[in-house]
């Protein structure tokens, strides 16, 4: 087609304060900046990027529906809420694109309720402390599986 | 009374996509399909309804809290919800009005966390695959108890 | 056909005591209104019913067998059974009929070991919480999904 | 009142073995010599006795609706029902009748699994570990228990 | 000895339907035809079979209890109640005889509330996923064990 | 022996208050009311009494160490010590004495945490919800068993 | 300093019910009255408050992130999202002042449920129980930290 | 009355070695400055105080069933007893009085077995991390408890 | 086919000691006596016998890829690593072979540990507590299962 | 550096099987492909690859002891030692370099078993789900890591 | 110095009983022979020994808090408080002196509840299994780790 | 006897690089020193050592059993097969020589799964957290259990 392919970019809750919050832990990165590397490895695939954070759990459920219907893949980095949100996981399960799981740290590495995600089982492929190159990973996985289908 | 009494019929996130998500797995009504069938039973007992669907938790909180002055019962599928919000259950448990719990699957042959629900303990029943029509009981139901007051 | 379609509807233990055992939490209905309930219910659809009580959890059993052969459909309030049979679960596994779970009350409001239901998974659907209403609503569903298979 | 009243004492699955099986572990006593017992101390109390032993849990069902109209008191030893039947905890609530549950061996001697017993809770006491006295002491306690009413 | 010997091969809830029954997880052999292996089996090593099926937890206990008189061996499927039945396990354990547990489908690769057997350690030995040849399996296993006897 | 023979009967943390905390639960009757029905029943046996309560764990096990030289059997109520001390389930497992665990009310119609004691498994036998008359059964129960030995 | 220094309040799901929502459980005081108390605990210290109310867990996540920059301590009770939101706890994590979480009533004497918080780990303390004056501790609290520093 | 009212307050193991031991977690406060702490908060409500503390579970307990006679409230800091004693559970049962649970810590944000209270639920409330000034507004309280009866 | 079939039979950690070690546990067989019991089986339905046996995890793994190209059939006593080895499970699960688990004794007899099998899933039967003649019983059904092929 | 920089790829058990075993699961590479893109992505880095494959958990661990003194970075894909070796895990956490975990599937949409990973904390991301690419990726970030200490 | 040094060796519940008590559990040696054995291994490292027992968990910790000021290690075999007693834990913890928890028997091979122990964690090493062999060695490394310092 | 009599110590995965790895864990000792001290302790018992160390669990296995011939007691540090390896308890159970259990650290003091051994019930003792002392104190209780049985 001609016409561009979009992959949107979740970010969940407390996301927006990438930076200024515990950087020893989620690192110095701006989520800025890791809009500008997610547009960088998009381009590279030649994909456009949706980039979206909301605190909200129901908003982020919304902007998966919207994307049903104009996006040819999802990154998301539900934040907490991927520990807790069934609907979330309900939200991707109805979407038939590939879904990718991002987390800039190894949520491993910390507290125990962090190391289960609801969201895993419904998606194509987890990654995470890769820090935000992690996105980039994830978009570039998304350009090639789109690639083998045609 | 000559005023009408309205049952207020509350649907958690993603059911708006009903009908186009996983028919397979949730049927091929839409959600617009499932309000109609909600009138025609409120008609048959002389009740009317008043239906919404929301993906986000407060705004289901927000409702049930309306619904405490306005309704003489409520139905509620809280959808995925249904697994992991206290939030909902308290809302519901602070009316004192009859309160059904719907699902249109069979939520036991799913996975095992849709097993548990906190919003039965303080629902006074629960309807669970019986598709549509689940929410017609749920509304003959609610008609009933209101007969039996008075 | 004009044969009359048959829905057995099974009782496990103590509900032949019902109306004189704690009519606080099972109410003062008795098994005989109940069935009067379900022969109202079913003639509506144009159905008979086969209504049985026992207290053995081996005639429960050899009913459900012999209902393979002669039912459209189970309706089964297997009281206690519900929680502790893997045999009666296997049974109604064996049969290719709609299958309907019914309690009186929500036993979700009641002790813990109450809320796992054996049965759950095997049936197409449960009702609980609506009193003797409920075996009326699982007929009439057993009637409209014989009928979509028409 | 002069006509006699009566307890019934109920003997779940395997105990009519007895004195035979595994004497080291559940002693040499016969059934038939427990039932004298019985009689014995319900002789001293003016009491008479309905002795029962069943392998079927719906047996011991039956005989515990019967004894709602007969008898003053039960004494239970429902063998390893005790530990898997909620149906017989059912039944045991829905008498008004002073319950005793009974076992001739101490049972939290012996595997982890007959450590639960559905049946205490409902039940005014437990006895076990006394040996065939566990009975006696069971009905002089049911005989007190009636005295204090009047 | 002159008098023939037998070995009692038990069948638990539901065993009556094979052949009918989701032939894709039990197969297409029927009890009959079951019987009559066993038969040959037993033939094969001078035995005589007491061949049963009861969907009754009692009637099987009452056979294990008639089997102490009378058999050289047991061979039991007990089907679900596998999974349930302490009292079945304490009348196993009560008879001084080689005890073999059977089951047609390898049950471990089943649902998880199939994995635990009530009855296995109380039995010599376990023998699942052989389909009908288990039970020939264990006829002859006895055979050897009252050989070894002698 | 023309000696008279002793059982030591222990009584545990805050049964000191009988009579006086929560009776409804407890019952009226006082801890003094209890050692008066123990010499009593001890009388009919030709036994004596030795009858403490102390709310040190300390001390209920320097008593049971002082009685492995000076009684013939044990009566326990540890109270809340039952369900937490280790420490005086290893005392009573160090004398080779009859000891009988006794509680006034029937602890499985309580909490969940007073349902296991570390005691039973090293007494002979169980006694509870019988009120003040489990502690006679018990001194019966031991004079029964001394009886035994000669 | 010469600016007044603020406290920000935050209340969660359903507490805009309170005074009328199960006062038997809540107590009889609106949130408005606790708002008046809060005000005067404040005004005791010096401090100021914002007063907040949302049934969004994302609300009351965009008003800690707001607080980060406005306010000198966080007093939060944050009602059912206590026991199920890890993203209000990372958003409490990620603010650098003192945090006190209350509770109106007693937590600890209702349903086990509620005797988790994923708050409590990450606030500095935790009172519960002594309704509306807990938020007056927790006030006077944060401005005992605050004079500690300077 | 014109005779001085009294508040017991309880420290328990190891609470005689604060401001020695671990400072970095229980701070630099000894119990005497505790003490004075809370006679300068009692005398504000009119009130005295007993203030004691012991290493010994059994003085504890001891302690509470004296002040049954002499007190208007406890406050308790049972240390580590909080999370193993049930008979101390008991004893603040036993009186009809306001009880307050004090910890100079957030239990909350240290190992995981320290989570847990047997004295949370029959308390009226908890107070912890507000180090020595949780004592005093656990005073506070309860002089607003006795004020609001009279 | 004119070339001979072969069974891989394979012994894991242990069963090389099979005869010396704890024979009151594992039978005073050796393990050469049970190659020959194989040899025999196997030559009565025609078919060859590959016998092994290692302590190495990564051998048995090795030796079941081998299997792979060589065998029709794969007998497997895994000793300890049953209950360990996912690897193995994995091994097995990527060979398109009959395979059948063999134990000498019945574990579910023994320590709690030992009643899982991440084998038992995978394979097609288990045989346990049948001795060496298991051994045997396998082949026999690899050998059946093979002809129904045909 | 002139000399090149070498990262140590290890591939766990069954992964020689790659393309061969289950590609439905697995995917159709095999592990001389993967390799193979392991080496394109190291050239791109100016790094080397040593790849290496074992099915012994011991050879694993001996081959990242080698690596502490010869790599830059660790790639580590242990199959079925992921969810079982505590050795390897030691092993990794004894290396003070780069490690990365890469899945070729999404084990979390596998067994329950499989989503536990020993490996995950002690390394510094997982990357999953991305078939062959994910070790691509891991390649790519350890080049980043390393650059940036530089 | 020229002062002697002390350890403090304390021993639990029980410990008095031994020799007399289970001595094929606990052997056949007298407390008075370990404080023997103990005397003579702190001779060969010229160090004295202040040996104590006590079955009142209160007066260890008191006996802690009093070696704190007073020795220079602590060897602790706590009994069954090892398993119970969070109390003791803490007083070890508020020690800075070398702390050894030894145990005649070997623990594991008990009761599961015995493989726990509160005190592990803040001991510096356990012996156990070694008899009063155990006391020696734990005197030695005592005396080991303070020449350490110097 | 003139021979002389031999030791086996056994080290697990990763103890070929003490000294090196983690040394604020594991201290600086190489294991060259740890085998030095061992031949010094057994020097002083007149007996030999024969010091093993393996990354492979199949390797201690063999040398296990080769000990079986060879040695006189068997001490074992199994690293962190110690928490995972069955094989290894059946091997160490499959002696009859003395096994005791060593391990450097304190593993109680580290992560929860360090916190089970599966060889300690099977050993005769186990010694941790003393250093290398504790292969001294090992082999001296080996040289005391030989001396006792002469």
């Amino acid at each position: 087609m001609s016409e561009p392919q979009t992959v949107v970019v979740l970010n969940g809750p407390n996301l927006n304060l990438l930076g200024e919050r515990e950087p020893e832990v989620y690192g110095s990165d701006t989520l800025a900046e890791i809009e500008a590397l997610c547009r960088k490895a998009a381009g590279l695939a030649g994909l456009e990027i949706d980039f979206r954070q909301s605190n909200h759990e129901g908003a982020l459920i919304d902007a998966i529906h919207e994307a049903r219907k104009t996006a040819v893949g999802i990154v998301i980095n539900a934040g907490a809420y991927t520990h807790t949100s069934i609907a979330l996981r309900d939200a991707l399960a109805a979407v038939s694109l590939p879904v990718f799981e991002v987390h800039l740290t190894n949520v491993h590495a910390r507290e125990e309720f962090r190391h289960h995600s609801y969201l895993s089982a419904v998606s194509d492929g987890v990654i995470m402390g890769c820090g935000p190159s992690g996105y980039a990973y994830a978009i570039a996985r998304i350009s090639e599986l789109i690639d083998d289908r045609h």
